[in-house]
């Protein structure tokens, strides 16, 4: 019932016929991250299997194909160019992994991007598809901040979609991907129910059996995890008792975030030394630190990163918890944080303020 | 608070002082499961480490370690002696694998057993216990069944009680074991809710802090299944409202389980041609069949283990549903299924007389 639902909702959010979300392709998963882990642990069968990843990257990527010991192929999201990827990068970044010898099988795609916030246009995932198509790579797509749209010209843009309009959607194997959805983002933000669910697009029947198999060796998804992703994907509807509260609800939540993001966006865009790119979506704003030369020394000899250095000093010196952007990877002599915009408006004012005072200090300390 | 409420469990269980369970050694789980996935990952770190798994053993153990490219070391149960294992045989297994060249780090004991539902004595488990910190084998203490327990002279006996009473416990790393525990067993059996712990015993603390990093990129076990798991270590105490209710609904679980064990256990034992163990402990039975010579003929025609033809035929023709014992791993020649006896104590009477009757047609077609 619950994979039923979560076909309907597919359906209506790509404007699909229905029929074009199966059930037998919805896997029920703990969160995102387990379903990404079960793709990742059957795609990388040797160490020379290799999956792409944009960088920056969510951690979780990174982590779990060097765990099942595969390679990492990066690929570089132009931040001037709104965190966006040319087909000529992608080109570029897999060519050189093949002359590496590499067997570049997959290709992860985050959208909205975590931790970069961007919203991808659906020409430039239109582009992804169909480099994956002729490649042959499944293509993952990190679909989880579908619900985190802000900027009121974007809306989000499913990979299947795209796989749709792409007239890629004709013939089985065309494109083989992998869309993740969870309940721990959103508007809700449920992560420690461990809510999601994956769908399986275009793959051969038998390949899906294999996937059923290993799933079943995790016997099932958490079932009050599976409730919440019903209730994700099959809200209250007109005239339940609950739809006006719910709605109200959603509202609240969602303008409340559309206002942060604009908060931080703006806000560190104000602050001379750091900069950043408008917040589309997602939870994250990514801003660039002009970090001093002395800092970068300093942090050297601590056997640090800059960025560490950086998010340590803003901890200590003004209370505030950012994530290191080196974690997520970013270009040679780039360097900045992952901030989230979850705290109060009045909260994330402050924020703001005292990342600005905090800079200060810091490029003061490190002149 | 909830790690905390299983430290206090474990103590109480064991008999041991206040103390002697840590809180930074438990890892909440998603079932059992995610917890034997997880060290069985991080014990089997290429092609040529060993796990050694009792023969027959749960299939969680044969399908991990085949999907993380380990080795299956397997040591025999002896039916003959109540399904238990003797130094002999577990000198013998690991000798053998270690002239084949395999690193045997580890080492899986299911207590009471799944699928023969033995409970051992003390001095078995001290004997593996020892056996273990002799050989520097880690021990996978699956221990998710110690509530269920029917045997009026048996007690849970658990590894790191074995440890203790075998003066392996006094220094750091004499043993290190893994206790597995689960909410989807015991009297409540509440599966869905995938909750559960582990608790690592002995390990060098830089060792554990891998773990801990293993287990982060899991996020969290869902926080409702924590819940249970506090619940099954913590119940209601005396004077609380609900204490009397739920000790009483306890006691009936309980006795009907203890019941319906003994009618598979002595009903199985009545049919000619079947034979069974007591069945001490878990939630199941794993009676032997003596297999018609014909249909083993049949079903190599089939391309069928015996055990799955009868499995079959046993579904098709009487409508009860086993697994064949082949999937569990047995000594060559040996045939059998194994059952549980969750359904009421009416409808395992049924059972009983159902697989009588078809095992005298089965025997009659394959004469």
């Amino acid at each position: 019932m619950f994979r039923e639902e979560i076909c309907r909702f597919i359906e209506k959010r790509d404007g699909l016929e229905e029929g074009a979300a199966v059930e037998n392709n919805i896997f029920m998963t703990n969160g995102a991250s387990s379903g990404i882990e079960m793709i990742l642990n059957a795609l990388i069968a040797d160490s020379n299997c290799g999956v792409m990843i944009p960088i920056p990257q969510y951690p979780i990527y990174s982590a779990t194909i060097d765990r099942f010991g595969g390679k990492k192929v990066g690929y570089a999201m132009d931040e001037t160019k709104g965190w966006s990827a040319s087909l000529e990068e992608l080109e570029r970044s897999l060519a050189e992994a093949q002359s590496n010898g590499i067997n570049v099988n997959s290709f992860v795609l985050i959208n909205p991007g975590n931790p970069t916030g961007q919203v991808l246009t659906p020409d430039a995932i239109q582009d992804v598809v169909k480099f994956c198509s002729k490649h042959n790579l499944v293509l993952l797509a990190d679909e989880v901040y579908q619900e985190n749209v802000y900027e009121a010209k974007k809306e989000f843009y499913s990979c299947k979609r795209a796989a749709r309009d792409a007239g890629l959607d004709k013939d089985a194997c065309k494109i083989e991907m992998v869309s993740f959805h969870s309940t721990s983002k959103g508007l809700f933000g449920e992560c420690g129910r461990r809510g999601g669910y994956m769908e399986m697009v275009g793959f051969d029947p038998a390949i899906r059996d294999q996937m059923y198999k290993l799933a079943s060796s995790h016997l099932c998804a958490n079932v009050p995890g599976q409730v919440m992703t019903s209730i994700m994907v099959n809200g209250p509807k007109k005239g339940d008792i609950s739809y006006e509260m719910h709605e109200e609800e959603k509202k609240t939540i969602f303008d409340g975030l559309c206002k942060r993001a604009k908060i931080v966006g703006d806000g560190f865009n104000k602050i001379p030394g750091l900069s950043c790119e408008p917040v589309q979506g997602s939870m994250y704003c990514f801003p660039k630190v002009d970090m001093p030369a002395k800092a970068i020394k300093a942090a050297e000899e601590q056997g640090l990163t800059p960025d560490t250095l950086y998010a340590v000093s803003l901890l200590e010196n003004a209370g505030i918890c950012v994530v290191p952007a080196s974690g997520f990877g970013q270009e040679k002599g780039r360097f900045g944080f992952r901030t989230t915009f979850l705290p109060s408006e009045e909260e994330m004012v402050l924020v703001v303020d005292k990342v600005r005072k905090h800079h200060g200090e810091f490029c003061k300390k490190y002149e």
